[in-house]
């Protein structure tokens, strides 16, 4: 028996539409592929603090190439195409969502579709916010509380707070608080990725830990989500 | 209002017990991290391939260290420290599930937690077929199909062949396939991990690529499986 070479039933049809995802919401303007569009030869990133890491050359399509991208370092590279990777998956599984199957509770202690989807800008937000701007965790600007507070904490906070989104309203936050982020990791460089926050609520944790948990946070969300979506009224599949 | 710096509701919990997960169960007895237990000075990766970054120190307790790690060239390092970091996360969400719990469906089109949890071993399997031993997918040995083919599946097959099997079970086949996994990673480089499959389903896709993948897919099933667990008969959250 063939099987698909993934466990996500959608997978593939999914991937299908990441380019097109990719260019009609514009996710991630930031991003500098580099302006060719041939299969050229491995090149140094400009501003690479690793030489001996080669840079894949920059495909026209090169999402499925995970490492050293150009504008950024290796390793902050190498997380910003894993965030590319898994973004568009997240956009398509909300994008043709409607208001109701946004905002549709599988139980009285489930979180909706978009309040998952806005908790994934909240986690980029906060993220930004204590990494690139040293603030501690929990310390925030009333203004960042009160636009993505809810969202963090999801449960009844989200359930009150969160609703009557269409799906633009999600992607759009999502899109602007990872715009924020890749222009910040543009910045910097592999040292200040490694570099350790000895005081961390997990123990010692490096800057790559935490974004490689942003990162990683889409992939547990969007299990949720389309979980959820599979149990939206009418739904097919499973 | 301070909160937690993750979404995920148990996770500061989950955390304090990494360590002892990965004692006990002796979960990643290929990684070695160095012998010293002191924070001593950054050091070159032995065998890597990129002079230019150096490797974390081997710290007693750096699960929360992303990046290069001794043992595995730079980029592989790095993946192996991701999967490092995700692993007892499932593996403690399981570990205390009665065989009830583990075979739960929430409805007739669920996935039982328990085959879920082999399902991220099949990954691992048969990510390991294809991209060790370049078998193409689908086309495995009998005895991979056979052992794995069900997880793989989920739906109906998973459904009907995978019950009765206590946590133990899982974690021993999780452990298997990823100590299998770790070994042949500690006999690639870079090079390798970069390599790019012209023909992949997805389009042009590296090694790094898919061994991301099945990274992240922990995190997408470990959303489900919390979500699940909250759903079990008697269960407190969400």
């Amino acid at each position: 028996m063939k099987k698909i070479p993934t466990g996500r039933r959608h997978f593939i049809r999914s991937a299908t539409t990441l380019t097109s995802a990719m260019v009609g919401l514009s996710l991630l303007p930031n991003i500098s592929w580099g302006n060719s569009l041939e299969s050229a030869p491995a090149t140094n990133a400009p501003g690479a603090n690793a030489p001996g890491i080669k840079t894949p050359a920059p495909f026209a399509n090169d999402q499925n190439i995970i490492g050293p991208k150009e504008g950024y370092s290796p390793q902050i590279g190498t997380l910003v195409s894993m965030m590319a990777w898994l973004r568009p998956q997240v956009i398509n599984s909300i994008k043709s969502l409607s208001v109701e199957q946004l905002d549709f509770l599988l139980d009285d202690k489930a979180n909706t579709i978009g309040a998952l989807a806005f908790h994934l800008a909240a986690t980029d937000a906060f993220y930004h916010e204590h990494t690139f701007k040293g603030i501690e965790w929990g310390k925030w600007d009333k203004a960042v509380e009160d636009k993505f507070g809810a969202a963090m904490e999801l449960g009844d906070a989200g359930r009150k707070k969160i609703k009557g989104n269409n799906a633009d309203f999600y992607i759009n936050i999502l899109q602007q608080t990872r715009e924020s982020t890749l222009a910040e990791f543009k910045k910097r460089d592999d040292k200040w990725l490694l570099a350790v926050d000895e005081k961390w609520y997990w123990g010692p944790t490096n800057n790559y830990c935490k974004w490689f948990h942003v990162t990683e946070h889409e992939s547990h969300h969007l299990g949720q989500i389309n979980l959820l979506k599979s149990r939206l009224p009418g739904a097919q599949g499973t």
